[in-house]
């Protein structure tokens, strides 16, 4: 008679973002029980996350259940569920409601967060841009502030609140202050009587000398000519001193705005700090060359959570081709254990960088190549149609994509939420 | 040398719904300045609010900004604001915010909300479906109802957690009802791996002793079989009696549950009351003929908040079709009046009613003929396409049904909002 099969290891995975869902995806098949646990119901497509914010996309088109994702896998369980803290001598991990989960491989992949680098006051004023809820909060005060400054008569208060600040040069805040003043000179113009929309100021500020550091002076210069053309404001070398309530403070200068955006940093989850092993500065863990917690090479750390050090260059920036080759990668050194064959060190492979500055214009880099201009742009809209998860939200982004183009006209600019009298 | 243009008299039209937004687009070009006020920004295709609840649908599906809709009607000017009352004998409208607004003619047309019978407490526990945000609670709901009997051991508590209650057996909740079940059959089961999705429950209530009780009794005997052919339980001639936490009363009996929908009545928006003249049992101001109001014929009330109790079987149902004849028909008085021509006393078209049971199945009366079966779904589909107010919904409405049809897997799956711990 044979053995009854043995019981598979539990492979728990925490966060449905790029880093997890690829390490999940690439367990399929293999004889371990995976269970993926994330505080959201959905697998979020977050470089197109400004988009949402912008009011072109709506969430379901970047936006699918990690369930439906995983339906097909028969060794994947999903667990709706926020994980609190792990212990990691006892191999489990206590989810905020009290429940356990126990594992015996671990793969933490649960991100980052916005972070004002201890100015927490500025929370409340200056949303950062991480979730759909974030998302949906950022277009509702965008699409609040045309309509107060449609209501204003003091000229003043209506430059105020005509005046939009974006902090952070980074693609995000690259590609939202191109695409907000896109709407302000594009799509709404018609819509009101007594605002010229057009003249709306979009103002990006960045503390370094230029925007879209990381993808090389060149392209740089390029992106601050693209965003200067169509009248964003860009703000170089002066970090943002104070954010109040109907203004910021840079340099000795005050601009007062009543709308906000930051996008200026992130700062990994606090999970990390949790583990009881070393941090960097914005609370990555330290990971081995093969992804692994020092001490621990049942446990993965990858995506925005780990600060994987062992390559040229310092840390790897926080983008999803590096969670998404790092969850494949820990995938993979978890399977060779398991077989007992040697992992593999991590080497990133970096494709590219690219950003759009609104409609028919980007910078873009691929390998030793750049773009600019509508090429880029192009490339741009062909790579994030294909990097979208599945073949659905290919289509229907397509498609809103074409409709938006053609018409100037983007489907989603509904204020929801709060009651409008809240603001 | 001529006369400077005469100032055009001022035409304040409360609500962007149905009736507010016909009489606006039936006074372009007219020598009037059309000043519209709604507390949203967008006009909701009402009648596909239920789409969104069952995750169809994205709320910029069935609803477009009211200044985009009015961009090209240059004597029509939008404001975002809520009417706190109206003095009829200055001709003034105060918003909450104190902002008043004045006008030569005034056209009511607020709507309606959802009403317990005096029984308030009920209302955080069993959400009606009258806006966006009441639709994404309800989604919301639905979803997490699911992931939380995925995480039950307790069978008991885990069936309590798979009981749906929807309460009133109107068009709303025959929908609902046969579209959650058929999520709950057809989308679900395949993304879940400890419960049986397709066996939950879904109860329609229904104090009356029929469903779709307007549609005449031959489809509402039709509609019930429908209903109850893809596992819906309706229970007919039995109010509700309470409505707990984890359960509702009907009759003798207690059915645990979680989640309970609120389809089973509504009352006129407060606003009518205020205005001191006589109102119906559910707060609709009694109009004149010619849907003015007594004493005022400067004053029409439209659509839900109208109670137009001049034609043969009393006042009329709340539905779209009245709304938009009623906008129309007052509209058209005001011009009579201006031009002074006699006004027309209003008169209904009943061009018939329909609601679907589900994937492929409805029932339909359009004047003496009745439908059921696909020929009705057909029909109600093309039918509700046609109805969407701009082309671009139209579209991508059409795309998306299409896509749900095909693969039972409408994409809106999307629990967002309160923080998943909270529920």
């Amino acid at each position: 008679m044979a053995d009854p099969d043995p019981v598979p290891p539990t492979v728990l995975i925490v966060g449905g973002g790029f880093g997890g869902l690829r390490a999940a995806r690439a367990l399929a098949g293999a004889p371990v029980q995976v269970v993926l646990v994330d505080r959201q119901n959905h697998h979020l497509f977050q470089p197109l996350l400004y988009q949402v914010a912008s009011a072109t996309l709506s969430p379901a088109d970047i936006a699918a259940p990690i369930r439906h994702i995983l339906r097909d896998q028969a060794n994947a369980d999903v667990v709706l569920g926020e994980v609190a803290s792990v212990d990691l001598d006892a191999r489990r991990a206590v989810l905020v409601d009290g429940r356990g989960l126990s594992y015996d491989f671990l793969i933490l992949a649960a991100g980052s967060r916005s972070s004002y680098f201890g100015r927490d006051a500025w929370a409340g004023l200056a949303p950062g841009l991480k979730t759909l809820e974030d998302a949906l909060e950022i277009r509702r005060r965008f699409l609040l502030t045309f309509e107060r400054a449609e209501q204003e008569e003091d000229p003043d208060l209506r430059r105020e609140w005509l005046t939009f600040v974006i902090v952070g040069g980074g693609p995000t805040g690259v590609e939202l202050a191109g695409t907000l003043k896109e709407m302000a000179r594009l799509t709404l113009p018609q819509e009101f009587r007594r605002i010229r929309t057009d003249r709306a100021r979009v103002i990006l500020v960045e503390a370094g000398p230029g925007i879209l550091a990381n993808f090389g002076s060149g392209l740089s210069e390029k992106a601050l000519q693209g965003l200067e053309r169509i009248g964003v404001e860009v703000r170089l070398g002066q970090p943002i001193t104070a954010i109040e309530e109907h203004a910021v403070q840079l340099g000795g200068e005050r601009i007062p705005t009543r709308t906000v955006v930051w996008a200026a940093g992130v700062s990994a989850v606090p999970l990390g700090a949790t583990l009881g092993v070393p941090v960097d500065r914005i609370g990555r863990v330290l990971v081995e060359p093969d992804l692994s917690l020092p001490g621990h090479p049942e446990v993965f750390v990858v995506g925005d959570l780990a600060a994987f050090t062992h390559g040229p260059g310092g840390a790897l920036p926080g983008v999803a081709p590096v969670a998404i080759q790092q969850g494949i990668c820990a995938a993979g050194n978890l399977l060779a254990t398991l077989a007992s064959r040697p992992r593999q060190a991590f080497r990133y492979r970096d494709k590219g960088s690219m950003a759009t500055l609104g409609r028919g214009r980007a910078v873009a880099h691929i390998g030793r190549l750049s773009f600019t201009g509508y090429p880029a742009w192009l490339a741009w809209l062909f790579i994030h149609l294909m990097l979208l998860v599945d073949f659905r939200s290919r289509v229907f982004v397509f498609f809103e994509w074409l409709w938006a183009y053609l018409t100037t006209q983007p489907r989603a600019r509904l204020i929801l939420g709060k009651k409008t009298r809240d603001i």
